[in-house]
């Protein structure tokens, strides 16, 4: 059990690279801003009056304010997760629309957009349309223009896939959608802390982030930019410690989508992730990062019996299969005999392993700035060394 | 900067005394454990396939069954609080009923039930009963016998209200409600942690908790037992890591409730708190927190110009009023002069407040088993003296 719950012996022994799922290992300073919220006290600015500890709500809000370089702190909202940022702001868009309408999205979608989609396709309140990318795995723009239909009302955009890694132009999409008063939600799950985000160059309504993985804080921890209140019923309802007697929930931000006591330690966490980022520079971390994936795919071409999915991403992640073995069992050699942590299936992304992979599935390695390039070495090997024994 | 950081000055130096909306301080072993999760690496069971890494999501649930007493751990989803819970739950039931029904609840309910309550009121979903406690501040069941009409579907209930520390029959509550085939929501936040729950011995449909309460957990973390999950749509959608090439939400528990990356460290947390609650055992717990609040009351009583909300709770709290002073400012008072941390206002329970401070608020002193004898001296000297200042 000792070892068990040791990290340091896990740390000094595995070779991580699921990465798309959630960053590790978390910097030191992500680590003890948890450590030292979690220990409080939590004394709620406006709630009580001890003005002693710190604001962790708006420090953090200010942080991210300011990384995607927008002016209202105010305008971000904490969430449990990516996930539950999408549900609050799909479910609470089509909470204030009166009739049925059309929604575009793509192939890259995560099950947190196609299943939330798939509820109000179910009982008739919208239709989708799915765009597909192009030869180079991305989605061409013209085709968004092409699928906007008069009642296309929502459009929800991947900015990078959690597959393929390709990134979507989503300064002409979103002015896309934008000319055809469309509600544009990008989903920057997987570029946010990644691959620049400036949110004053694109006109898209609504930003989905996660906290846990390019960010650098721990699990539990999400979060939306949202341009147009108005636009999104609060669908979650419950105190705020403001305006107690209403039964209404509060009309402004963020009070209007935060309800319930926050994750004081990882809103901290998040915080420090973000000094982590803008600390280093997203410049330099894109460099590494990108300089290890494409390195490791060098290494992957090498290797008779491997097949890439895409052979140029723009995120640090290659997924590929191993023809004759089930990319589970890839994934299980990996872990077992290597020590290797990559993620094997269908990576929650349904909708592109369909046309990848007629859903079989991948195993997908998945880097951050924290890998080294020893180790992209020491994957391509033992994925060498497991196309020998096939 | 240095010192609004340092906990250890900050502990030194306040008496807190808001632990009814989270206990303060946490017991050292769950900040070790927060810490020891957050640290990571989190290979979740069953997507990754190295097995020498905490199940920190099972393992928790396992203590879950244990300490409530059912036997079945997949019963407890995970939330982000019980706001959280609370939400999934009303939202989800009402999701599944076709028709416009009835509703039962108490003056005693949190805005985490009043507002989703109202929402679905507002737009002719349901209609709503709110039962108001006997002149003993308890909800007699007999007038939840009298609530119930023909088409009453559900009813909520707290298990102890934050605002006057009454403990309701939830036993004897549920059994009337499973009769007339209602189902029965038990808000635990204020109970779970603090007085017995023993889910074996109630009927009741669902049961929420909060991990940050009397449990001792840190903020983020809540969830609900479940007995009958096909009662409750899953409102909230998205990846589960299970059977991801279905679009419709899996109907297994507790995947039917859990989207999205958990709050691995939150939920490490939770384990950590429910074991410290268990090695101390619910009755001394009771009888410590119960004896230093009685304690207060005591010296509250013999204090003139302090009004007392109540004077007999079953949870470790007490609100009052000093006629002729605002309870926000007592409560600015007692933080600043005095460093006590209370919590004024109408603590997001209107209901009881209309019926109590006729909506002027009060101030709460919530105790926990961290408490001291000594700091319920010091909180009555401190109000006492503000009392001879008026």
């Amino acid at each position: 059990m000792e070892k068990k719950n040791n990290p340091d012996t896990i740390q000094n022994s595995i070779i991580y690279a699921n990465n798309a799922a959630t960053t590790w290992p978390k910097p030191p300073s992500v680590l003890v801003a948890v450590s030292q919220a979690a220990a409080g006290p939590y004394l709620e600015q406006g709630r009580t009056t001890l003005q002693d500890v710190p604001d962790y709500l708006f420090e953090t809000r200010r942080k991210l304010a300011n990384f995607f370089n927008t002016s209202d702190p105010d305008a971000y909202v904490f969430t449990a997760n990516a996930t539950d940022s999408l549900n609050l702001l799909i479910h609470g868009f089509a909470a204030q629309e009166k009739e049925a309408f059309h929604v575009i999205t793509t192939s890259f979608e995560h099950n947190s957009v196609i299943r939330p989609l798939y509820e109000l396709q179910k009982t008739g309140r919208i239709s989708v349309t799915v765009i597909p990318p192009n030869a180079e795995g991305v989605i061409d723009p013209d085709d968004v223009s092409g699928a906007i239909r008069d009642d296309t009302k929502l459009g929800i955009i991947s900015h990078a896939g959690n597959v393929i890694g390709t990134v979507q132009n989503i300064k002409e999409i979103s002015r896309i959608m934008d000319e055809a008063d469309t509600f544009s939600i990008i989903d920057g799950a997987q570029s946010a802390g990644q691959i620049p985000v400036d949110l004053s160059r694109t006109v898209c309504d609504a930003f989905v982030f996660t906290g846990h993985k390019y960010l650098f804080g721990v699990p539990g921890t999400g979060g939306f930019f949202l341009k147009r209140p108005d636009k999104i019923s609060p669908v979650r309802q419950g105190g705020t410690g403001t305006d107690s007697s209403s039964p209404v929930q509060p009309e402004s931000m963020p009070e209007r989508f935060e309800a319930g006591t926050p994750n004081f330690p990882g809103i901290a966490g998040l915080a420090a992730g973000i000094t982590f980022v803008h600390d280093i520079g997203i410049d330099t971390i894109q460099k590494k990062s990108m300089g290890m994936i494409s390195d490791l795919i060098q290494q992957l071409q090498e290797i008779k019996g491997v097949s890439l999915l895409h052979e140029n991403p723009q995120t640090p992640l290659v997924s590929f299969q191993i023809p004759g073995l089930d990319p589970d069992d890839i994934g299980y050699i990996l872990a077992k005999a290597y020590r290797i942590i990559s993620r094997s299936g269908l990576h929650c992304a349904p909708w592109i392993h369909s046309r990848l992979t007629e859903g079989k599935g991948a195993v997908r390695i998945s880097l951050s700035y924290m890998n080294t390039f020893e180790e992209c070495t020491q994957i391509a090997d033992a994925i060498n060394a497991l196309c020998q024994s096939v």
